[in-house]
């Protein structure tokens, strides 16, 4: 068999959840939450299923679940989005970028992605043939030079991945740089994919600019989202893609075929539960004080901290405690030396900048965050 | 945007279900139960979630889960497989197929189908840029030439799916239709994807040969399962893919990506269930007896009856009761005038032979099947 993807190994995140296991090391690795999700949303599940919602959903996703969506839409951006044409549930967000990807990408074409950028973009792009063109951005600010991105397309350039607020980096997009990105998509014909998941998480006061709320970007992209994100409960694998009629209409012959529907009771639980706006309201907070806990720990050990704006991730320069380890190795010691997990952030670049950095998950409960503050406290 | 599929339209089982809810028809379609599924894999489901697995699963599925297929295929077939490296679950079996072909089917390369098959195939192999290559079976028998299979053979064919037993056909391949598939298989080496979702359901004594249970062809094809057909739950979209470790390992490096992994309450829940074999044996005689209740009335109205040698499915000529209709509009007109919703069998064609079958779901209570035979009496 010819590998389709010869260089691609197992996942960062498996590689690290199972190294923490393997060493009862604190996980602070893979992005999930260690605490319940909340109790009414398990009921709804249970209501889901022992009232008989166990066969197929409709292949776009339960209609409630996208009038539930849509509604939310409304509220969070004040735009009106049609739920018969325009939304489709996916098994996860991850399925989502994958089916929009396959959905763009002929054998041949390229794609534009900011690293640092999730470990699916890259491998999603080579399963279609086409090619991935990594612009790289660096600490701390990891600013894009939007002239940097628009010198990068070729003829055979169809789609920008933009990854707001980005994992791992944390940077949120201001309404200047949707303008930027917007311009280059309008000269080139581009399509661009907005990998939206971390929507709610933006600390300090920042607004999230969504493409969905910019009217020239909306009619060009795809937007991802995930409720296993918003509602602390990855396992569900939910997640939904935002795109224009004509888009949603190609995107749904690969998704009929990719998988053809998405769970019936999850999708009945969570139409439910997204239903009342406080269930997806005010995660900021939440998540910032979770921020706020485990930074000064960090700090105390000798980490030098960068501006985490958004999603649940802690981004953490490590030279001052080991300068002769790059981040794999900084990561792995860390792990089993020290037991707490985290990610090297050189592997969400194809050519990574000289950065010493790790990425920390801080979606995790008060007693969780602080253990893995007091096992840090040697190193300094 | 350049099509990818540009002659996919919304698949016939969306069409028609849609159609029957239109129309207040029986929907005998679409194939999913109308019966509740087991009450012990709801409440498995709720302990699941209560339990707090609301989190990632691993990559390649819940450990216990693969553990259980593994003891599974091991009382099935006597045979050892390992859970570890050649088992992954995946989010049905749509998903499943996609995957493997995605791993296999590079741009420009061949897939040979017999029709008439699963209508996910050729879409799936025509995503990845490759060529499905049909060869047209034809009833009352459908019996595969594998001379013909074998001279379809061109450099450029990776890989043969097949359907055992056949939806929508019914039928059951011979252990020497086995034998001869992997007889040209290791001729030109070539891979088999072997859509096995209705391996419980073979009828009348009949013994369903899995290519699992072939070791010339356990050593090159990847098979696919689906727990919707076999626990009565269409909707919870939980599959798995059975092959060695070197194509697992391939299959995997596309499904971390596509999906990354797959719901976690479900996949507890099934593991417990399926650790009961009583669950998955004695499916023949329920849905024999289903068969059997529905095939009176339709050859009663009129319907001529091919043997249904498995699935859950009843294949049925038409040409005594309206012969100046295709099949096409035959399903319809049954749907919007005699309020009983099918299949037509052309669409599981590229290119259909003269034939007059309309395909019935009998995956439903008694009462059902019952009232559709009822409502088709005034045909005769
Ligand atoms: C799909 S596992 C990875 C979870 C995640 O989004 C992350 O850790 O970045
Ligand atoms: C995925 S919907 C179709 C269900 C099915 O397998 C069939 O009706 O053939």
């Amino acid at each position: 068999i010819q590998s389709k993807l010869p260089e691609v190994g197992t996942t960062i995140f498996t590689v690290m959840s199972a190294l923490a296991n393997e060493h009862g090391a604190i996980n602070l690795s893979q992005g999930f939450p260690d605490y319940p999700c909340d109790a009414g949303l398990l009921d709804a599940l249970n209501r889901a299923a022992q009232a008989g919602y166990n066969q197929y959903a409709p292949m776009a996703g339960l209609p409630a679940l996208r009038a539930a969506i849509a509604a939310k839409l409304a509220l969070q951006h004040g735009i009106s989005v049609d739920a018969e044409t325009e939304i489709t549930v996916t098994a996860g967000a991850t399925q989502a970028l994958f089916t929009a990807i396959a959905t763009v990408l002929h054998a041949g074409d390229e794609a534009i992605l900011l690293d640092p950028s999730y470990d699916s973009y890259a491998p999603s792009i080579l399963a279609q043939g086409a090619k991935p063109v990594h612009i790289a951005l660096s600490a701390p600010d990891f600013a894009v030079d939007w002239a940097l991105v628009e010198a990068a397309v070729t003829p055979h350039t169809r789609l920008i991945l933009i990854n707001n607020p980005n994992n791992p980096s944390t940077s949120v997009f201001s309404s200047a740089d949707l303008d930027a990105l917007a311009a280059i998509a309008e000269r080139h014909d581009l399509l661009v994919l907005a990998d939206e998941v971390y929507e709610h998480l933006v600390f300090d006061g920042q607004q999230h600019h969504s493409v969905l709320a910019h009217p020239a970007l909306r009619a060009r992209s795809f937007a991802t989202y995930s409720f296993g994100k918003t509602f602390h409960a990855t396992g569900w694998k939910i997640g939904y893609c935002v795109a224009p009629a004509a888009l949603t209409s190609e995107f749904r012959k690969i998704h009929q075929f990719l998988v053809f529907a998405v769970n019936s009771p999850a999708q009945h639980a969570i139409a439910a539960h997204l239903a009342e706006p406080a269930h997806w309201q005010g995660l900021s907070a939440f998540f910032q004080r979770k921020r706020d806990l485990l930074a000064p720990g960090l700090q105390a050990a000798g980490f030098t901290l960068l501006p985490s704006a958004g999603t649940y991730f802690q981004l953490a320069d490590y030279s001052a405690i080991r300068d002769d380890l790059d981040d794999v190795a900084f990561a792995r010691w860390l792990c089993i030396e020290h037991g707490v997990a985290s990610i090297p952030v050189s592997v969400f670049y194809r050519q990574a900048p000289a950065q010493k950095l790790v990425r920390f998950c801080f979606a995790k409960q008060e007693q969780t965050l602080q253990a893995a503050s007091e096992r840090l406290q040697v190193l300094h």
